[in-house]
């Protein structure tokens, strides 16, 4: 079900780079995984990282520096694309924002965007299936998260998932993407016109009605440069404080949007979900 | 004298990637250092590594994971390009293990790559003064680490000046490059064909009348696909050992050429220098 790449020993366990058939995205997807030491004696927790705008399954495994922690934790980390990448459409590579590298990990209602950028369909089915099947994975505990984009795709798609997902956490997330530039420009085009459609896959707007499945750890760099226009972590905590959900949002001074904020503080996000699918 | 191309927060401390002006190399060289928390309050001593073929002054500051540690331990890190990249000459990118992201950490002798393929000058003057003269650096304690190529330049450019740095380790180097295809290839491009004059940049035969600062560490993966054509650790070794030379010499099963066993061991070399660049 999965073809490998490549394979590289890391921290006693190993970091593998493979390619598997998607339905929901209409051709190869391409998956990285760190199977920590522990999963040589049996089926370990795996935390699915969503990456941001741009890109690929490689940027977190190259750039996070994640490895070393979840070896010591014995967590899986599962790493996928961005977007669909083998049927190809006009426009779809006119800007960075939006198309390639930028699914949106939602399912697209409208063509021809409809017919393959089904990130949700992939993430929350295919890839779990594709990846539980193969490896030693433990397929009663399961995390999410992610980063920008992809915090908008852990934050929404463990909401709206109830039961898949044990514990969330996310860096610099896209809060609210109904009302930022980068959700106005995707959902309008991959779910149409009727922003009451988009709620469905607004995170303030789902927490209305639902509650993540454990606490929630958020970091937000305050030198991100696009914190105040695309983010909305206030309105995240107003729905959080609204809704009795529990929620550890931690801002830090100085620090961007990039790969090194995400590795000063993934340490606590891997121990964040360590505790939160510990076996109770 | 350091232009700031940009700077990103990270560990408390500052990672900036910086441009600056080279006679050595003919043009502009871009330069990255980590600056830890400590250099707020004082000078911190530098450790500088060396990449191997291919990589840019970007590729371990992205791949190693080594903030985390440096940022505890106090240590600047400083790492340079691979090779000149103003001046082009024919035949400079025809191969990637020469010319463009090769220069091997020498000064060339022979034309036309004499006039600015001079890594070793760059590395031992040029970057020295530029990032003393302007970062918040100890004068007096410099730490020297590579890999492979890289690790080549710091075990030869340690020898090779005396007192100038003071703690040296490497992972996976080319221990004596005059004997393999690699160095071969640079070295009757660089310094002519006259092999008498390869052995001053020959680890391996400058261990016949030099010795290290202090004792080295070097790593070595044992699924390192280069391992037995262009690595020689056991003629390091023994040579180490007739010259009466610490050495730890570690080899690990199963960890190829990649960043991933660089990042897997990371942590062990900053401590090794941390402690050799100690004030005593």
């Amino acid at each position: 079900m999965l073809e490998t790449l490549s394979s590289h020993a890391a921290f006693g366990g190993t970091q593998a780079f493979y390619r598997h058939e998607s339905v929901a995205c209409g051709g190869p997807m391409k998956v990285s995984v760190l199977l920590p030491p522990q999963c040589k004696e049996g089926p370990r927790p795996a935390l699915y990282y969503l990456a941001g705008l741009t890109c690929t399954e490689e940027t977190f495994v190259t750039k996070a520096g994640a490895q070393r922690v979840a070896a010591e934790l014995g967590l899986v980390l599962v790493t996928c694309d961005t977007s669909p990448r083998s049927a190809r459409f006009v426009g779809d590579d006119a800007s960075w924002d939006f198309g390639q590298g930028a699914g949106f990990y939602l399912d697209a209602t409208e063509a021809p965007w409809s017919a393959v950028y089904r990130m949700e369909t992939y993430v929350t089915r295919e890839l779990i299936e594709a990846v539980e099947a193969t490896l030693s994975i433990d397929r009663t505990r399961r995390g999410i998260f992610g980063h920008s984009m992809g915090g908008h795709g852990a934050l929404s798609l463990s909401l709206r998932h109830p039961g898949l997902y044990h514990s969330v956490s996310a860096f610099a997330p896209i809060c609210s993407p109904s009302r930022v530039p980068w959700g106005e420009k995707a959902f309008s085009h991959y779910l149409g016109s009727d922003r009451e459609a988009w709620k469905a896959h607004d995170t303030v707007e789902l927490l209305r009605t639902r509650r993540f499945p454990s606490k929630v750890l958020i970091d937000q760099g305050l030198g991100d440069k696009f914190l105040s226009r695309e983010l909305s972590p206030d309105l995240l905590e107003e729905a959080c404080r609204a809704s009795g959900q529990d929620l550890v949002l931690r801002r830090h001074e100085g620090y961007d949007h990039s790969y090194y904020f995400i590795a000063t503080f993934i340490e606590d996000h891997l121990r964040h979900h360590a505790r939160e699918l510990a076996p109770r």
